[in-house]
């Protein structure tokens, strides 16, 4: 139970933290068991918080536990809940058969060789497992040290040699073509901000020399690669119709202290502020001056965003429904009131009915009851406007909608093969 | 039904792409009865936007039609809707006496000779129709080619020959004067942003005389003279006690692709993230300093700068009740959620009690149920809360504050000559 | 009434402006009789604004009185509250009695020399009354005039002569310890922003040599001077184990007219607009790199930052619970709306059960019901999510998390002496 439920898992070690908890017990050299002893101590204080509402979802659903989780009761459900994963239900390949998943989608590195993927593919025995290409370390110029380090990687992953920009462009795409053989139809880019910089080919080919040669890129160079970067990228995947994902707007790693004892992704994190709906625009503008505007999911982190970035999609959309979406309530914005949110933005500035629907970036195999959350709060939305007279209570108007952002729209927009 | 209705209606184009309908069926030349079928299509795609419930309310208010409109239903309600738009009863005449219409404010360029309100006026048939002075051509100093050609057209208009600041300033206020017998007793300003730069007569002086020359200002020396304007039109509101508006915060044209090729107001626009708040509050204090602050009512188009706005709107009341407006929800605000985060800040941090209530700046005949629309927000607030014992149940607190805010605020603030 | 009600009360003003009350009666030369009738008249218009509640639930519980504020009621309730204002019972310890108040701090600039709070210490016959330590007068390097003046007065109070910034530091830190030693266990700022610049010792030296010069500092300084003071504060602060207050985001006295003529905190602050999260982090970080991070209450004046300061706030938690508080509504947001939007991004973003709840920091000794009211507004947050089925219906989970909130989890973070 600790390692599917709570290794790794920072939504939680946050909580723990902000209710006292000593880090020994959420990164430390405390046992599994006095971990989740730690963690359900912590539960009762939970109150309101979208964690609480996910434990007992996913206590319910994956062991029929009704418990609250507390101090008292956390010996049982510890015993009980070990037990029940042992058990054929609980692999990984049931619990994809209990949630009926059609096909899953993993984050991958362009060097990634793909050999899961592969692997999984061959033995062909459930849904589809398909990378997606997540180049977030391409543009790094600003730390050369790292970064060479990665283009060497890719020389390798690609096989070839990598001197000049044209020879990364070269790189790039010919991994992108091997992803794409091997199912990928998204990408995804973990963004501060979006990029939209002037950046010329000769320029951009210039600050690429200097960083190779390992003499960091500076501050409006480093912006300037990515902006030429973010064009390239956008192109790669018009052509190949993929849909492009911006995850815009974190703020990471903001105790120095505590990141550079534990690394990344570890709790430290928070919503940013740079304001990114102008910058936004000025991308997808300068991708549909030239035909290359791929279709595109943004996640904001800021929900004071929410309003200004689904306008700015609202100016880019045709040719085919639901082309640009507003994803997802993301991160500190995947609960209850951030959904609520995205899904009232989406639906006053654009067509809800063409939403496709939850992401959950969880790297947890318990996390799919949070796509079952995610449709009730949806089912919620929909069914207080009937209930208030603000929809006819009409199932042939409601239904294809529910289902739609539910599965049906996923399955048209992002053409990814399904079982 | 499609010039009336759907002709020059960005709102549906937006919904339209969204929804993958060709540009052809928006904008292009397909039949007015083929894009009728092509916006009736979409509708059952609008579920929870604003446009779902204009269109019904619209179809039942002028057509009697109860009907759910979508691609089933589309033909045997164009045939029914285009019979009755040959009756009286929908006339532009009928159209104004159907909602009880008092008065009719235009928007309108310094430089029209209000031909056209002068006949109305003479006719003295129906509500009286008013120009509204909306200056946003005069202060274009950066693009001195369309400028100029402006500046000329006010020199036929005000009968003058512009030369100087001091010429330029006195058109404007001989247009001011006109537009004021006019009956007009409001301006109107589409700005990106507020104006406060610092900025000394000599200083505009030396701006404009370049631009006259065809020299374009450079973007402070824009802005500047920008602020100068702004603070000149708040004097001559001041001087004759007409209501300012501000529209702010618009960020407009975003697909250079589609705006070059359909031009502005087509659908491209977005909310901006300039923040608006800190500027605004140098400009009224300006104004205000020199006794010369006029009534004014700002329309925000970022939710997220309600709160700010109000409050800083709130530092500059007194004189007389009501003086200075939160604007309801505008534009990407108007409708349920943008109209009730007005209502809410507003009641929050001001009195509601004195809100002038609702403006469209929609330009057809067939939007006047939106404020049947935005009374129906209002009374759902004060409903609510009265429900929840938040409010007294007391017809004589608070049938004064709705009949006030549906019309007796903007009769007493605004001063328009009422039939 | 008069002198415990409206006296000083810029809330109330503000509304009055808004309604065209004249300046004569909100803090001109009218008689306090006038004014109340001035105020009782602008009631009626306060309907939705947290005013018209806190005027009757005050009405209520200090004076039994139930009937409507207004014009026509207004001469009863004067003469019926003001017979009432003479009896024990509304003396200053029988309204402390009356409320159950525990604790109670004021807020005091450093050279304060405590005798008030010695003498009630000394008198011990109600609740502690402890100082809160202030100090936002040290910071304004800028105007060296006042600066200079309020260093003399520093080193009256603390007894010792200021030429260099260890003697200043010395001094500031003799007072802080005196301050501790009058029970005092916080500490508050008002501050415009977040000040994080880097400045080294000798840069605030050679910034505070010069300011005593009486040059001003430059605007650059002026950051880097307070950035430097900040952390000194806070390293204080850590040492005692004080609770540090951060009050961001006010802009103040928009109207220079007004601000000149009525001096600061008359009725002309709004809400800031400048982004506050990152420079907070960077603020918490460097503290927190050193070991010396206080427990800290941010108190936020735009609604639009709750989410990301919460965010932020959850970046620094650890070693004990609720360490790190997102404030209560404050200011504008110190209402039913502001507060369930601070309780709402408290609920999802970190932990509401270990919040330590309301904070009014009303000069007013009417303003108590402010706690009855921000308990009534948690406890609505509460029982609407049971109503809705969100939380369990279980009062072993929910008494404590009501009744830490109300009181517990202040008395046990906050560590003030508690009769």
């Amino acid at each position: 139970l600790f390692e599917i439920w709570l290794e790794g898992d920072h939504y939680k070690w946050r909580a723990m933290r902000a209710n006292g908890i000593p880090e020994r017990f959420c990164t430390g050299d405390a046992s599994p068991r006095e971990k989740f002893l730690a963690w359900a101590s912590t539960a009762p204080r939970l109150v309101r918080n979208p964690l609480y509402h996910w434990t007992h979802l996913e206590l319910k659903r994956y062991f029929g536990i009704d418990t609250l989780l507390d101090a008292a009761s956390a010996p049982a459900i510890w015993d009980r809940a070990n037990e029940q994963l042992s058990e054929e239900r609980l692999s990984v390949s049931g619990i994809l058969r209990m949630h009926g998943v059609k096909a899953l989608c993993t984050t991958d590195d362009p060097v990634s060789d793909l050999a899961d993927h592969r692997r999984i593919a061959e033995a062909d025995a459930g849904p589809g497992v398909f990378p997606t290409f997540r180049p977030d370390k391409a543009i790094f110029v600003s730390e050369p040290v790292p970064w060479n380090a990665w283009v060497e990687r890719l020389e390798q992953s690609a096989q070839t040699s990598i001197s000049t920009l044209d020879d990364f462009l070269g790189a790039l795409r010919l991994r992108h073509d091997r992803f794409h053989a091997a199912g990928c139809r998204l990408s995804d880019h973990g963004l501060d901000r979006c990029y939209a910089e002037e950046c010329t080919e000769s320029e951009a080919a210039s600050i690429f020399a200097k960083a190779r040669r390992g003499v960091a890129a500076g501050p409006g160079e480093g912006g300037q690669f990515t902006s030429y970067m973010m064009q390239f990228f956008g192109r790669l995947d018009a052509e190949k119709n993929w849909t492009k994902q911006l995850h815009l707007g974190a703020m990471r790693n903001n105790s120095s202290r505590m990141s550079e004892r534990l690394g990344p992704d570890t709790g430290f994190d928070a919503i940013g502020i740079s304001p990114q709906a102008a910058m936004l625009a000025r991308y997808l503008d300068a991708l549909d001056r030239d035909g290359v505007l791929p279709k595109t999911i943004v996640y904001n982190a800021n929900p004071a965003e929410n309003y200004p970035i689904a306008t700015v999609l609202g100016c880019f959309q045709g040719d085919y429904p639901g082309r640009m979406q507003l994803g997802s309530g993301w991160w500190f914005l995947d609960q209850k009131q951030g959904m609520e949110w995205q899904i009232d933005a989406l639906s006053h500035l654009g067509l809800l009915s063409r939403f496709v629907g939850m992401v959950t970036d969880s790297r947890s195999f318990m996390s799919f009851p949070r796509h079952e959350y995610f449709r009730r709060v949806l089912c919620n939305a929909i069914g207080r406007d009937v209930e208030a007279r603000e929809l006819p209570n009409d199932n042939s108007l409601l239904e294809p909608l529910i289902r739609g952002v539910c599965y049906g729209n996923a399955r048209d927009l992002l053409g990814l093969k399904v079982s």
